[in-house]
């Protein structure tokens, strides 16, 4: 037996408590045996992604057995220009969860600590704990960021601050001149994380990042193709910051972090910007179809500017998920957010919505 | 511009330079605008992958837009049946070089340190770094591990040793009976990385997992997907440990960190061990193909138990390896290994090894 061993890890390894995710279609079927699962725990995509992708998949298939190019050259560029930028602004990560991983690895030690908001995505927090970096939460408002605490929180040792805009789990989002704001109030030794996942649902859309990374040189700037591009099984993620601040998260990012059909289906997504396009006008109906009933059932729902609604149940949401788990409708409960009467439910498609709307009237009566 | 953004890193991320991979094919055509390139330079499998990979992706591909299990029910519990273990012995990596990662994040800080040997596979070291760890080097032995060297080298502050067996670029190998022996010795805070990468090729193979790790609960085995099973383009890689050590290293872990694309290649591959043996066979033949026309041109020849060869040129390497590329032909210079005058080449099918013989003549002449 292994007696003792937290005694030997890293002090922030000790109270690490893993990240929850939502519950896979194979674990509910698994678990209890039911078929005809609607899943809108987790943000994905309804629509998929874009056929174009499945060509470019289908074509890079054969070369699997030899390593990926590991400068990402192809993607790089594509990336550099579609936003303007030179290649060796972007680093690419394993799904932007590896891009969050490689700044905290980059600034982040026992003695260099890092800022997130209350109920901010979970990552973050996990992220830096397991650098057994400092950690300072700062209350949330109307549970969104609160730049101005966030600003007048930073410490001679911190490093990095994190924003998620728009913010997963709630939904909720600042302004880009809020963050104009936010960013020139920073002293020098404090880099931003700043989180685009969900840019292309939001109403403002994301910053221009060749103009705020050239007025903000310690702006780092994350998107995924996790979401809005449907590749969340392929785990494709990126950074754009300076030449400098990438030229330090390339050292220590993993060599071959980005699988070559990760490589290959990104750059295929990002050329098929009328995917994108359909994926919002989805979202947008969804959004609509879900909340007016959903405020109908006297529940209060969270302004949004996600792929998803954030519901308070006015009681505790675990039983209400586990009842809905029981009617093949996956959602996700957020007690590990401290939210505990709370559930985030993903837009779907328009079938699975109504599913969703049924299951939880039948939950609730 | 970023002025003196290196003082706000981590220490070790300060003077840490990123591994250089194998050149890929891409680079080579784009550079010297060449064709019919032979890449004898990253120890990739050329017999590519199993059949039965192909139709398990094909089979996968609609579904990329759902995250992947990031449990990784299906593989963990083919893992743990194909070796006689559970499934919470097992943690999964983006590649092995992320259960590198995921080991050294866990144990290592600014006080505790690993021990690493000289010529030892670089990875090693760099994870090490950009913990901003301390690190020890053990001085080589005969271009292999001198266990009794490293086991004396422990310190209050050692938390790791890595160990690997057959090591890479040297070819070099301890046998296990050496390794039980080390094993026996190490004090309760030490871990053991043993890096068994290449096991497939050797003559005695792996370590029994289950015996192994029963015996000595803080050995960590370290397996791969991306050599004999001919998966590196896609990022499979896993530990095999006790059980309280795979849930520590489970919670540093990324919780999406193997695509889906991944899980399912590597579950088909593990069935397919007549695939492994005809990698075996091939490389056997590629070994014997290589070694008596590179002696019989006066270089000496390392021993090798991995699936290329390590050779010493008698003179800087660098020129022959230049000289190389514009025949066409990829193999790896090891100056960056402190070995100015090697080179490693690995296993190609015949016409690839045959190619490269006569492109080295050729260069050599």
């Amino acid at each position: 037996m292994v007696q003792g061993i937290e005694t030997w890890v890293a002090p922030g390894v000790r109270g690490l408590a893993p990240y929850q995710p939502g519950k896979p279609i194979s674990d509910l079927e698994r678990e209890l045996g039911i078929q005809d699962i609607v899943k809108l725990a987790s943000n994905e995509n309804p629509l998929g992604y874009s056929p174009h992708v499945r060509d470019a998949l289908s074509s890079a298939l054969p070369d699997m057995a030899r390593y990926p190019d590991g400068g990402g050259y192809a993607l790089k560029s594509a990336l550099a220009r579609y936003y303007g930028l030179t290649q060796d602004q972007v680093t690419l990560g394993n799904g932007s969860n590896d891009v969050l991983d490689i700044v905290a690895r980059t600034f982040l030690t026992h003695e260099q600590g890092a800022i997130v908001a209350q109920y901010a995505f979970a990552i973050y927090a996990l992220t830096v704990q397991a650098m057994s970096a400092p950690l300072q939460v700062v209350p949330a408002i109307h549970y969104g960021h609160d730049l101005t605490a966030m600003a007048q929180a930073v410490q001679v040792s911190t490093r990095l601050i994190f924003i998620a805009n728009p913010n997963n789990p709630t939904g909720s989002s600042v302004s880009q001149q809020e963050l104009k704001v936010f960013m020139q109030e920073l002293p020098p030794h404090v880099h931003v994380v700043l989180d685009e996942a969900y840019l292309e649902y939001s109403d403002e859309g994301g910053v221009d990042a060749a103009t705020w990374i050239e007025q903000f040189p310690r702006l780092i700037i994350c998107r995924t193709f996790s979401k809005a591009y449907g590749l969340a099984g392929l785990r494709i993620g990126y950074a754009l910051s300076s030449a400098p601040v990438a030229n330090l998260l390339n050292r220590v990012r993993q060599p071959f972090n980005v699988s070559s059909l990760g490589l290959v289906a990104a750059e295929a997504a990002l050329a098929d910007q009328d995917f994108v396009m359909r994926t919002r006008q989805l979202n947008q109906a969804g959004l609509q179809q879900l909340r007016a009933p959903l405020e109908g059932k006297g529940l209060q729902v969270l302004p949004s500017q996600g792929n998803f609604l954030c519901l308070d149940m006015g009681r505790p949401a675990q039983p209400v998920y586990e009842a809905l788990l029981r009617q093949g409708v996956i959602v996700r409960p957020l007690g590990g957010y401290g939210m505990p009467n709370h559930l985030r439910v993903s837009v779907g498609l328009p079938e699975e919505n109504a599913r969703f709307l049924t299951a939880l009237d039948h939950v609730l009566s």
